[in-house]
C-alpha cells in the first residue's frame, strides 16, 4: 500500500510556549507532498523533519489567523534561496491574496519560480485540488472569520490483475488492461471467466480530514463521514467550554463527538491551547467518548489506515 | 554597575538551520529592554529565554531582509493577546512602514497598544533614539540595500558622593544635590573642599555596536571607536572571502579586523553560514587578529564591559 503520512510540523495555538510550534502539517499522498497551514516557525520545523523542501508541491491555508499563515513568506522565500523552479501553489482565502503579493514584491524580487494563488471559497464544501490520484475538498467551519478544513482523499484505483490466473489462463499482455478495467475473459474453448476470479480488489481509498479551527459544529461528521483519520482541534477541555465557544474553538469532547458521529477510524487532537502543561487530560477526555485518539505533537508521523 | 546585557535569541543567517534561529538580540541597558532585528521565531525565542514581553519598549530593524524582520508581525500580534498597553516603537528603514500597516490593518484589529513606526535614514550616522540615560545610534552599513547598524550607548552618569567625607564635614542633605553636580563645599571655618575630595567619579558610560550585515568596511571602526563590546557579522571564513564580498557579508578576518582598528574590549561574531557545522573555523580566524573574541549562540548573554 502506497504511503499516506500526516507529519505533524506544529500543533500549538495562537501563543507561543516551549512545547508547541503554530500550526503546520505535511500530507504524504500517493506522490504529493502537501503542506496545510504554515504557522511562524514552520521553515525551522521542515528542516528539522528532514522534509526536501521543494517536495512541497501545495500549501492550504485555513484562516488568516496568524499562527497559521505567518510562517507562509518566510517558507516562500527560502523556498527561493533553495533554487526551486516548480511552481508553488497556494490554496487559501481571498483576504491573503493583496497581502502576499505586496510581501513578495518586497521580499521576494527576482524568485525563480512561481507562486500561485488560488482563492478558497471557505463557505462551501468543494473541490480545491484534484489530480489524478488525489482529490482535496474543503469543509466549511465557523471560526468567526472565514475558515475551511481541507480533506485530503486518494481516487480509487484499479483493482489488482492476479498472475496466477494470468499465467493459467495463459492471457495475452495486451488484454490484461482490459481486464484491469473489468473485462471478462473468454478462453478459446468459449468459457467465460468473470473478472472477479482474475483481479483482487485494489485497497480502499483512504481520506484524512483536517479540521481547524471551528467551534464544535453538530453536522461537521456529515461533511468527514467515513473518514480514516480526523484532525480535530482541541484547544480546551470541557471546564473551558464556555471560553471555547466564546473564541469559537472546540473542546476534546466536542471533537470526539465528530469523530464519533463521522465514524472516524481514528482521531488526531491539536491546536492545544497554551495553558495546558501537558495535554493528557485532553486526551482522557476524548477517549472517553471515541477511544480511537492520539494527540499530535511535533515531530509525530501518523499513518492513515 | 547596572546591568548593560546582550540576550541572543538567534544568530544564523538567511537559511534555517537546526542548530540557529534567525537574528535578534534583546539589549538590556539601565531600565530600558530593546530588541534588534527580529527574525522569524523571534517571539518563540524570547519565550524561551524567559523574557518578559512586554518589557521589551523599542524594536530597532537594521535592514528588511526576511532573516531579520519576519518575526515582527508575529510578536506584534503576540504582544496584543498578552494585554500590552504601553506603546511599542519600531524604528526601521521606511519601506517598512506600508508593509507592516497593511499586514497589521489585517491581522492586529482591536490591538489595545499603540504601535509607533519611527524611520531611519540608514544613509547616515545620527541619533535615532534618546532618553535620559541611554542613546541609540545609526551605524551605516554596505549591504546592497538599506541597511544599518545601531551602537547602544549608555549617557554618562554623576559622581557618587562619598559618604565619609559628607559625614565628616557635616554636609546638610540639602546642597549634597550641587555636590553631585560639581559644587566645592566651603566649610564654616572658610576652608573650600574641592568637588573631587567629595566624590568618586561614576563608572564610564559603557557602549554596544550591533553590525549586521555588512561588506567589510574599512573605514566603519571610525563610527565605532573605542567601543566595549562590538557585534560583527561573520557569515563567512576567509576561503569564501569572494562569496562574502559578492553578498555584501563579511569574514571573521574582516570582523576582527574592525574590532581591532576600533580598539574595541571585545568582540561577539554571529550571523553564521548554514554551511558551518560548527564555527570553531570562525572563532580561530578572528581570534589571530583579535583574541578576545566570542561566538554568538542562542540564549547566550553577555555583559558589555
Amino acid at each position: 500500500m502506497q504511503p499516506f503520512k500526516i507529519r505533524i510540523l506544529g500543533c500549538g495555538s495562537a501563543l507561543p510556549t516551549l512545547k508547541h510550534f503554530a500550526s503546520s502539517q505535511i500530507i504524504e499522498v500517493r506522490d504529493k507532498t502537501f503542506m496545510v497551514d504554515c504557522g511562524e516557525g514552520t521553515q525551522i520545523q521542515v528542516r528539522r523533519a528532514r522534509i526536501h523542501f521543494n517536495k512541497i508541491f501545495a500549501i492550504f491555508i485555513t484562516h488568516l489567523h496568524g499562527d497559521h499563515c505567518f510562517g507562509l513568506i518566510g517558507l516562500i522565500s527560502t523556498l527561493g534561496m533553495l533554487g526551486r523552479t516548480a511552481p508553488l501553489h497556494i490554496y487559501a482565502p481571498k483576504e491573503l491574496g493583496p497581502i502576499l503579493k505586496l510581501q513578495m514584491d518586497f521580499f521576494c524580487n527576482g524568485l525563480e519560480y512561481e507562486v500561485t494563488f488560488h482563492e478558497v471559497d471557505t463557505s462551501v464544501a468543494g473541490i480545491v485540488y484534484e489530480d489524478k490520484s488525489v482529490i482535496v475538498k474543503s469543509i466549511p467551519l465557523n471560526h468567526r472569520i472565514a475558515c475551511c478544513g481541507y480533506m485530503f482523499s486518494e481516487k480509487p484505483t484499479l483493482p489488482h490483475i492476479r498472475r496466477d490466473m494470468i499465467d493459467f489462463y495463459r492471457i495475452p499482455e495486451c488484454y490484461r488492461n482490459n481486464i484491469k478495467n473489468g473485462a471478462d475473459w473468454i478462453t478459446p474453448e468459449g468459457e467465460v471467466i468473470p473478472n472477479n476470479r482474475l483481479t483482487e480488489p485494489a485497497a480502499a481509498p483512504r481520506s484524512y480530514a483536517y479540521c481547524s479551527d471551528t467551534k464544535y459544529l453538530p453536522e461537521l461528521y456529515k461533511l468527514v463521514y467515513g473518514v480514516n483519520l480526523i484532525y480535530h482541534e482541541a484547544t480546551y477541555c470541557s471546564e473551558n467550554e464556555n471560553r471555547a465557544s466564546l473564541y469559537y474553538h472546540s473542546t476534546a469532547k466536542q471533537a470526539a463527538t465528530v469523530a464519533l458521529n463521522a465514524k472516524a477510524k481514528s482521531l488526531l487532537l491539536g491546536h492545544f491551547s497554551a495553558r495546558y502543561d501537558n495535554e493528557n487530560a485532553i486526551l482522557n477526555e476524548a477517549r472517553n467518548i471515541f477511544p480511537n485518539t492520539y494527540l499530535a505533537n511535533e515531530m509525530s508521523v501518523f499513518d492513515v489506515e
